[in-house]
């Protein structure tokens, strides 16, 4: 069994380029939106609240709790990447992020037992990207990496035993 | 490197019994007292604050924040799980504990790309144990849970690429 996912992974992950991880974002914002608020909205202008001018990163103070929007915004980000991660697998994949209140923390992706995805954060006050494109090639490029781990570990990767 | 590494961890967990988890958890909490209010209490009374009775556990009311000594309790008590592979190994083990203000949480402890250990946690509020015994007991079973994990998995608990 584990094989066929490894293969139905490398399969998906090798021969399509579509964006899945841009998709997955914005399927978990609207999903969230319990009021209809950004119904008429684009999903364009729906990623523009991950982007951040240089200025606007710049004005941000970095002393005290970070903004419980950054917050919410970083856990979306790295559950978006394990929601697109288990679309294009079929295998449960799971964030955890952790984040202290001094704008440090962690995320762990993990599937069965293998890590597919590890990052420090820093500057979590701070969260935010350039564009939508930058945002959306930076969850590209972890879910290609968290792939490439599912690949090379499948066994691990298969089971939680 | 990594065989190695595992082969050390397997001579150390199969021919070593003596209670690593329970000197871990000591010397993290007598690490945290800061201002020596326990210089003077044995190793058993320093546990005794993980200890909860049944009729202690049933007054503990379960809406709202836990508190926050339980909260530190549950870091140390997995960091010490996480110590004490460390020094088993001399691999890096690193806990995750994502805790919700509701009561519930997970628990990952990561070595390498391996997740050597993971635990759903609820009812939160009213974590304890019904004697150091119990305590202890449970920590090591967590303990060769995770050793278990890393023979079974060297390369991928060996190195984080």
């Amino acid at each position: 069994m584990t094989a066929d996912l490894a293969i139905a992974a490398k399969a998906n992950h090798d021969g399509d380029a579509e964006p899945i991880y841009r998709e997955s974002l914005v399927k978990l914002m609207r999903a969230h939106d319990a009021y209809g608020a950004w119904e008429k909205k684009s999903d364009e202008e729906i990623l523009q609240g991950f982007v951040l001018t240089k200025e606007q990163r710049r004005a941000i103070p970095i002393i005290g709790e970070p903004d419980s929007k950054v917050l919410w915004r970083i856990e979306v980000f790295y559950t978006a990447v394990s929601y697109a991660v288990t679309r294009r697998t079929g295998l449960d994949a799971t964030p955890i992020v952790k984040l202290s209140g001094e704008g440090f923390g962690r995320v762990v992706i993990t599937v069965g037992r293998l890590v597919v995805l590890s990052r420090a954060l820093r500057d979590v006050h701070r969260f935010g990207f350039d564009s939508t494109n930058a945002l959306t090639s930076a969850g590209e490029s972890m879910v290609a990496e968290s792939l490439d781990a599912i690949e090379r570990f499948p066994t691990v990767a298969g089971g939680t035993e």
